[in-house]
């Protein structure tokens, strides 16, 4: 039973940081182990995150085709990659090993543009391999007890919503003659390393697949603005979007707002109480039910919905943090692969999939068309 | 050299709200004194409430034009008046008392049309009378401290704003059964009483206020969405201004935001810090400069600046509450009226003008537009 | 019915602090109307006040004695005193107030001695008189609301209370170099000015009011450590308490503890449930009901208990501040000064009184004989 | 260079809680790896254990002893222990485990008595064993930040310390007719399996360890009192302590505080600041310079000092949780492990010791002394 599911990693190297978060969540599932990787183009760093983890020398692979190839090929071959390189080479990377047959778990932004994102869906679709997309923040439990609570009707019909990303970490950027971050400020102001969008990919987009996870609505169109004060890209964005039952959702992102570090922030407003929920506390849920007193939910309570506070694994009070929620995601995506392995059906577990990673996309498309066309209406198709 | 300002009060009888807070206001100074009155048009109620305060019984007036001619004519007539009826009278009654030479101060919204608000200006500055407007957030000693830090360039070049006026007590209205609310819904959402807008006109007024006082910034212009939910006027609105310096404000207002009472937040973004402020508790600011630490400063410590500062009265850790907030706008009006009096300079004072109340009805309007044309851009002039 | 009761004022010179906050919460009554005073010793600083509120010249007394004398033989006299004086000098002027017939409300601490008190008591009971402490804080409507929780039911039994008021405006004095304070500190730890504690008297006795407020527990007996710190009276202390019914409370109190203003915090535990109430934010508690989420009540919600919350002057998110707390304390005296006047029972009225005094003054004793006696046990009687 | 480190487990079978915490904080490590356990004296439970972590059949003990002896025996064994049975058997398990030479890590409370505890430490230091003690809390990466700011001097001279442990888990049992957690409370009350202390020693010991780990000051007395509303061990304790500079500190530890998870709140008062923190909110600490306004410091940020601040793993803003603190605690941990390897010094290396297990059962027999004996001050020694 220990370790019955095999995976590789393409990035990750030993001094990259999201690669090893990935890590970190599959070592709280006893089923899954590391035997495989291509984490980095340099050679060095690339042979000496294999033997950090102890992994075979020829499983160690100089390039990801090689990799796909080789372990496709091999009767103990991985189960599924795990696609951690920077955001431009995602699509690639992700249609190469489904091309090879292999099960995909690919780090956001899924790629750039609606048609890659549909071309993946196509392939991993066609093949009947798992495609999961790494949306970590609704992995927290409390995010999945929002979702069981508004699919419950514990909020009645969403009337309106108010959600933000506010990071401050390029806020320096702001400053002409600043130096310190503008390596990384150069990358991600650069379109060709970020595609159309900086903080709206990045961020903007979490708003996105949160308000679209926990409710359920779909949007039926967009009109934004975004700031670039003198960048490529923007670094600051207002939307203000139109759900499908004609309500109306207000969302911001930022990356020059001081005081926020990962300000990922969301309140659901419907005709029977809200919800409200902030990423940098994920343990509590604020629930207002009309006319009622809020109601300070905890993880771990009495307080939580049944079916969705199971995902919780330690006592309330306890912050789970952000490794367990990518642990969860990939606990669902590990039944999954187990489900396809067993010859069971493997639907209807619960982690991002390309569908959600397909709808980031079209949202970032039409919130940038919007912006650059005088703030119209951009539909959602 | 007490009691030596004479006010009447149009409106305010004993069962009505605002009025009292008006006169508890004044009763902060030791200088105001209310000599007359018109408090109601039911004659008994107006007699009582003249009572209640020791008034003459024949400066206790049955209509405000009877009161206009007769306290203008009196050598011991009013200073000045303060108007606390239905928004619908607010024009009217203002004008009336302006024309009979008779300083104003009124609650807000000052008026329906541009055109009103424009000629309510011009009558008080032809004039040369005081023209006050309750825009008593403003009065809050913290909200002058972030004014006075704006201004000082604390947070540098302002990049973004957020802020948003959220209540929940229409949120039965949504419920087309329900019967709770029901006249006071009706009378929000009748045109002929509220005018072309409700929660726009009620309190997304004064997040536009609020936002210009403290930043001193214009918006250039604005686009919308406002939600009916079936009713005649808006429950809900959402709006993206820009600012004369090119960069963007998301305002929210709602009265259907379960879980809110009086939720004017407002956090303003600029290059060099932040500042973060909510109405519900009034008396802490959160600073946050550039590469720093946030920072909560409380009203009456060494880290308030100090001419705004020294708007507060109690030692800090005591909420001075609603009330000073109002008595703070009226300090400064009766230093004008003071002025006035002596023949002074009443220029510079720190009070909401008619010039911010002509602001807030062409906000407004301009909101309407927007909303009701596709949400395109609606400048402001 | 306007400004029906009359009251004079000792101490409360125009630049002093706390009589301005009685005259502006007495100002929210229109039945009381201030008409005589003796606020300073300083001649001209007395007259000054006097004219700042348009007293009579012959009723701005050099002195208590000799207003107490003219009032009483006034026909027209005033009906009750506010005493507004250094603390040492409470109870020579309460009794000599009470002594001429008129209903006495005093600042706290009541005065030094547990004689003294008792004294004070015996001379109110004997000649019929009204005698109102001045602990503001029981005079939030959130505080009557904790109240009538208690009383109902709400959290059941009290099992255990933590309870503590910070300040930290002392702090300097802790560096023996330290000037900046230096006057008040000596003042503070003054034991002839002071009594014999200083900041148990001053604000640990506003814990043990409100806790028996709120509960209605009385103290059994108490244990203490008192922190001098090289001064004469103490800046820190600690206390636990054991209630009637053989639950413990720790109490903390301190004027060295950076970060706190006015920090009066509560927490009141039950076998059915829990309540907490942070002074500095007066207008919500924090309630939770055994194995619920904790509710955040807001006054003037429907959440609120129907009674107490009718306390409460202005619409919920508002904040009400201080100057209301003290105005909730006046009503109720007032009513009684009403009743007094008209003949009618007199009890019943919540407002703090002389019984309340004389066990804040018992209990700065008992604490201060623990923390000087080794920390044992002291009754309190 | 991967999974060098091999350690053994006695508990924290596949049902188990704590010991699960243990594993997945072991596994944010390359270095070490599972190879040997005894996780239940269940046999089924025991084996199946095993097999989801995929140990050698040979290496699923039926018996600690026979572990002990077995791996000591090992050319291969296990380098330490994990222990995290139930409390009354920590003494044994680690007794055989050092006696066989092999390093220990094991749960908090180290033990019943301070015999046990000087027994241990004698022989861990005879050895030249390390002994782990998990008290997980000071792993947190803003536990530590605190102790480096205490120790860099930013908030001077201890003044006064203001700290608490409160749940509400076992309200209930309050009832007499409850049965719902009737289990846990016999077991938790019971002094055969729980000492001479139910509350005092499961998170009393957490108050204690954590003020002297962040602070570096010893008690050098305690009084106290305990509540046990008819049970043989108390649910509920004051104490008020003595640190070795004559300032005071309340602590106040409870199971029956409604509406608290685990309330660990720790506030730390100098004279030049102080520092507070949460446990349910780790992220975060409040930092207070005197004389300035209280700063609110994220892990992550360049608020944070620098050597503590480099135990963050993730970008600030990104909650790290409870694992990553036991994790800090095992990373320590191994790097002194990993030196005594290599013939190293293994001192200095941050991970709470044996020292610090005795110094918690000191604490609690004090505390015991003092409550059961009318509050008397109870030297520590």
């Amino acid at each position: 039973m220990a370790r019955q599911i095999k995976y590789g990693m393409v990035g990750g190297h030993n001094k990259a940081f999201i690669g090893d978060v990935h890590r970190k969540a599959l070592n709280f599932d006893p089923r899954a182990e590391l035997v495989a990787g291509c984490f980095s183009t340099r050679e060095a760093l690339n042979r000496e995150t294999g033997e950090t983890y102890g992994l075979a020398a020829d499983r160690v692979y100089p390039d990801y085709e090689t990799m796909a190839k080789a372990e496709a090929a091999r009767p103990d071959g991985i189960d599924f990659v795990v696609i951690v390189t920077p955001n431009a080479t995602h699509y690639p990377v992700a249609k190469c090993f489904l091309e090879a047959g292999i099960h995909v778990f690919c780090e956001k932004p899924l790629c750039f543009t609606v048609e890659q994102a549909e071309d993946l869906k196509r392939i991993s679709e066609a093949k009947g391999l798992l495609f999961g997309v790494a949306h970590a923040y609704t992995g927290y439990t409390m995010s999945k007890v929002m979702k069981e609570m508004i699919a419950e009707g514990k909020i009645g019909e969403i009337v309106a919503v108010n959600a933000e990303y506010a990071q401050d970490w390029l806020l320096n950027e702001l400053d002409p003659n600043s130096t310190g971050q503008t390596n990384i400020a150069i990358w991600r102001t650069d379109p060709s390393q970020s595609g159309i969008a900086n903080c709206i990919g990045d961020i903007g987009t979490h708003i996105e697949n949160y308000v679209a996870y926990i409710t359920g609505r779909k949007i039926r169109r967009v009109l934004a603005t975004r700031d670039k004060f003198g960048k490529a890209l923007e670094l600051n964005a207002n939307m203000i979007v139109e759900y499908d039952n004609g309500a109306h959702g207000a969302y911001w992102c930022s990356q020059v707002a001081a005081g926020h570090c990962n300000g990922l922030a969301v309140r659901v407003y419907g005709d029977k109480g809200s919800l409200e929920w902030v990423q940098e506390n994920p343990e509590v849920v604020r629930f207002t039910p009309v006319n009622e007193a809020p109601r300070i939910i905890n993880r771990g309570t009495a307080a939580v919905t049944e079916k969705a506070g199971a995902f919780g694994r330690i006592p309330s009070g306890h912050p789970e943090g952000l490794y367990v929620a990518f642990a969860n995601l990939y606990r669902e995506y590990l039944n999954a692969i187990e489900a396809k392995k067993a010859g069971r059906d493997a639907s209807g577990f619960d982690f991002p999939t390309v569908d959600m990673g397909l709808d980031g996309v079209k949202f970032v498309h039409a919130v940038v068309e919007s912006a650059d066309n005088g703030s119209k209406w951009v539909d959602i198709r």
